[in-house]
């Protein structure tokens, strides 16, 4: 749309964006449904597919692979924090990538699963197994595909910077607390991170010596390999020889597929060591072949107790999965969202399109027994570097996948679970977001405080109940701020030498400030004793409740026979107030007009006292 | 507090209320503890009884008796709302309203039983006897007066008008419902409104004809009543004569006594009616004597079951009372802020102190067998109009309601539970407020579909969730208020003719706008390819989050080599931006700087090309 006169522009952007009224997604809805704007849109893959071309096919095959090499070892180490045998997280690694390249509106998006979506499927699923996890992941994609349809993207937007911070520091405290007793080879049960300490001490004597050497070994080898990635030699501005640049591009290479040589060498050194016996904890049989295709368990499923069969109903599986139904959708779509803003170069970023892919992706997966997945962002920082040019990139990483449960499933037998441990721990100590502390400190000191309520909530509590507590502490900030709008209160002189005293809130009047508004004026106006003018610059909103305290304002100005005037009152507001037919409802819009409505009243006065 | 000079009043009004940061109060209370105002402030009694004079007597005794006439049939009734026998009501009318002398800073409160408490407490104890409404009556005030304590008066401003007026209108509907039995003699017991009417259905075939000839006789003529009450003989304006005085006198005390008059006739038809039994059904026995004076059942009380005596401990007392505990203080406090607003002359209203005031008369109430109570509309406008003028009127209510115990019990025996209904009947069907409907259609008519939303809710749903539900919705319109701002954008031409975009947020950036604003401004930004100017004039307040947006935005446009400049921006916001010490971010605040700042832009950008 390219509007060139710029009147025009004016009054297109005032009926588009300026006035929206209540519910105006209907509206829109109604109005641009099936049009091919709105086709190409929602799959985005029509818009980009006919322009497809070489360099971007060596792109997305490049940077397909890499991610590819990168998600094996983090799909099997991620399983574990699940809570589930290593295989499920490979399940959820190839699907839902092809089915993103399709509705995915981002480029660099790697759906598949993540740290913190591990995490949360294990909160939900109460170590209750696989059958939840793959029914959770079927109503995480089809909450997110209806919250898409439903243009309910924005809701992400209540989830503040402080709260979202908060919340991943934590998630990386408490994946990295769950990891430890791998590292240890201890036995600790629990989700919760206070518990989970506690457990890890109360079995600390069964330390095995092997697990905390290799993982020890590894943290610091993952460490080092992921500085040296960041160097560069040669000089910083300038040209560089073709050795250096090759000599860089291999750096940046074997930081890039760390995790992968890691999981090698230690597959090795777990087989080297292995005679029927292992010193190291392995993870043991990896069944070999592709998931077979079947829906999410809605019939429920049978479980083993105490070895007999028992069903366990399909409204049961609900009731235990709960509020997880809820909260991991919408943290994907938080996950998915942080990727597409950190790559957009500035470009608008979709909320709707990305809960739509995803959600679909999800949807996918959980037709061959995955668990909830999203966007992972160190993935797509690698995708990103690696060049991808499209979402095709997922193809590639779909095929490598594919490729690894066909074929290397025997090797997975010898990884040692303590490589896969130091892998994630390598890479969730960076998610402990310590480096907005200091910024945030001088920017807002409340949002700091908000932020830590949220990490510590995060930490004592269920994860979904810990964000709901700092998303609940943040609405509470935003009511607080509507209840309490700043008053200047000045006492002014006109030009004809009246003095009059001038109230000016500096924000909308809704209902929860309206009475403090009355109490602060009519303290300041009684104690004053001159006319008074209420300011009405800044109030770009009322409503009903605001309405009536005018009407009772007035009123008392009325009584006491204290002129009362309002100023620069914008027109939708003053239709607000007049609803009521308040009545002395004087607006004014020019300061010269004061004196005159002065005199005028003063008129009057004198008239009613000769009545009387 | 007197400031003569007003450049003195401007700045201590800034200090002290233009400046208001996290948690005022921590600071106010430091401050303003323990002097000798906060001490009348608290105890208001200090402040008006030595200046109490004999017109003021002469004026309280008057409205006091008055009061006490009309809340002895009152309490009697409300305690059949309650599901208690009719003593109950009784038992909370006199210790609370003496209580209230001392603390209440409002003289036109009659604290006692109230119909919306009544229904309250029914809906809390569910049935299961006086101890649990006494539990309730005690916590009501315990809740009310650490509220006070705390300054949570501010609590309610987050009901709104619409949401109290949807709330009060279903809470009428719901007690005339729950009197139509009554008056019919059927038997429906429920307390959800669509439960009770289908309970009435079942049973109607068990009509009382003497009953409903009654209750429908009362009604009639307890409306003709009110109507003869407003009328006024002899001139409307200038002197009347001592007769018309006299007789408009006499017709205002008839309708007043409507309720007490109405009771005395039916208790002598009930009493001839008597002959061992009644055709009617009558109130029954009523104990004579005061309650015995004892704290509420903190060890729990043991209920009869089948015969034998069941303990019921006191946690689950409290587990049965549940959200009641939260809601009945809230709603007594907004009753009788109500009541302060209605009859307070412009006057401001001290919300922590009536909280603490009615806090303290439940407290005293529940060591008498009461339920919870609050400050009733109809007694207080009867209060106002028999010219109270201070708050001991409640000491004669109380003495009067003390006699009718002590004295007047024997009689209550006789009185038909139909003219109860009638009473009550007669009284609530004012409270359903269809007069609001239209002013709010014309003033806003989303406020109106909240208004109905919450009245349907409570009458759907048990009332304190309804009401909760009313709330929420209102919260949602708030937060979608801060998520969407308006924005106007325009294309204007500098004094040295250069086209730019001038884009302009009319509210604080917070951050569930953050993102949508972001997406605006970066959208409008491409699409015109011009310098960018955002005017932030009517941006009072900033948060953590746009500081990381503003940071984006200014790398974004550093990128495209599109100039931005922030205009007017306040100190205040400054500095929460400069907090993530962002680059190329510009401020101005004279509209003659653009000129220059954009040549300045432009030279750097010819620079940067020149070197690359």
């Amino acid at each position: 749309m390219d509007v060139k006169d710029p009147q025009q522009y004016n009054t297109l952007l005032q009926g588009n964006e300026g006035k929206k009224d209540t519910l105006p997604w209907l509206k829109q809805k109604a109005s641009s449904k099936l049009t091919k704007k709105t086709l190409y849109k929602r799959i985005p893959v029509l818009g980009w597919a006919p322009k497809y071309d070489k360099a971007a096919a060596v792109g997305d095959i490049l940077a397909g692979v890499t991610v590819g090499l990168m998600v094996i070892p983090q799909a099997l180490a991620y399983s574990g924090i699940a809570g589930l045998p290593p295989q499920y997280g490979l399940y959820g690694s190839f699907i839902g990538a092809i089915v993103y390249i399709f509705f995915g509106s981002c480029k660099d998006v790697p759906m598949g699963p993540t740290a913190i979506s591990a995490l949360l499927t294990f909160q939900s699923i109460k170590g209750m197994g696989p059958e939840h996890a793959v029914l959770l992941c079927f109503f995480t994609g089809l909450v997110q595909f209806v919250m898409g349809i439903f243009g309910l993207g924005f809701l992400i937007d209540f989830i503040s910077g402080p709260v979202s911070s908060g919340f991943t520091s934590a998630v990386a405290l408490i994946i990295l607390t769950s990891q430890v007793k791998d590292i240890l080879g201890v036995h600790a049960p629990g989700s919760v991170f206070t518990e989970i300490w506690k457990n890890i001490f109360q079995d600390i004597h069964n330390t095995n010596a092997w697990d905390t050497c290799l993982g020890i070994a590894c943290i610091i080898v993952l460490l080092v390999m992921r500085v040296v990635g960041q160097m560069k030699i040669g000089p910083s501005k300038g040209e560089l020889s073709s050795f250096q640049k090759c000599f860089n591009k291999s750096l940046w290479l074997l930081a890039t597929a760390r995790n992968a040589i890691i999981v090698i060498v230690c597959g090795f050194i777990g087989y080297a060591l292995y005679d029927g016996t292992s010193p190291l904890t392995l993870i043991g049989a990896v069944p070999a072949g592709l998931p077979s295709l079947q829906p999410p368990p809605f019939g429920g499923y049978n479980r083993i107790e105490n070895n007999t069969e028992v069903h366990v109903p399909f409204v049961e599986m609900m009731a235990n999965l709960s509020t997880g139904i809820i909260v991991t959708p919408l943290i994907g779509l938080l996950e998915t969202i942080a990727i597409c803003k950190a790559f957009s170069d500035g470009k608008p970023v979709d909320a709707t399109q990305e809960l739509i892919a995803i959600g679909l992706a999800n949807i996918a997966n959980s037709f061959v027994h995955a668990f909830p997945g999203a966007g992972a962002l160190a993935r797509a920082a690698v995708n990103n570097s690696s060049g991808v040019k499209t979402p095709l990139g997922g193809l590639y990483t779909g095929i490598l996948v594919i490729l690894a449960l066909l074929f290397f499933t025997p090797f997975f037998y010898y990884i040692p679970k303590a490589a896969l441990a130091a892998i994630i721990i390598a890479a969730v100590i960076f998610m402990v977001e310590v480096r907005v502390v200091k910024p945030m400190w001088r920017s807002k000191k409340s949002d700091l405080f908000l932020g830590v309520c949220t990490f510590v909530a995060c930490l004592v509590l269920p994860l979904e109940v810990g964000i709901l507590v700092g998303i609940g502490l943040n609405v509470l900030f935003i009511l607080y701020h509507a209840a309490r709008p700043k008053i200047s209160i000045e006492r002014l002189t006109t030009s004809r030498n009246t003095e009059y005293l001038m109230i000016t809130p500096d924000r909308c009047l809704i209902f929860p400030s309206t009475d403090y508004v009355r109490n602060l004026v009519t303290k300041h106006s009684i104690r004053q004793g001159i006319p008074v003018v209420i300011d009405c610059s800044h109030i770009y909103g009322a409503d009903y409740t605001a309405a009536t305290v005018v009407e009772t304002i007035t009123k008392d100005f009325a009584l006491r026979n204290q002129p009362l005037f309002f100023y620069n009152l914008k027109p939708s507001v003053s239709a607000v107030f007049e609803g009521l037919s308040p009545q002395d409802f004087v607006v004014y819009y020019d300061h010269d007009q004061l004196d005159d409505l002065l005199e005028k009243q003063n008129a009057k006065k004198t008239d009613t006292n000769n009545i009387v």
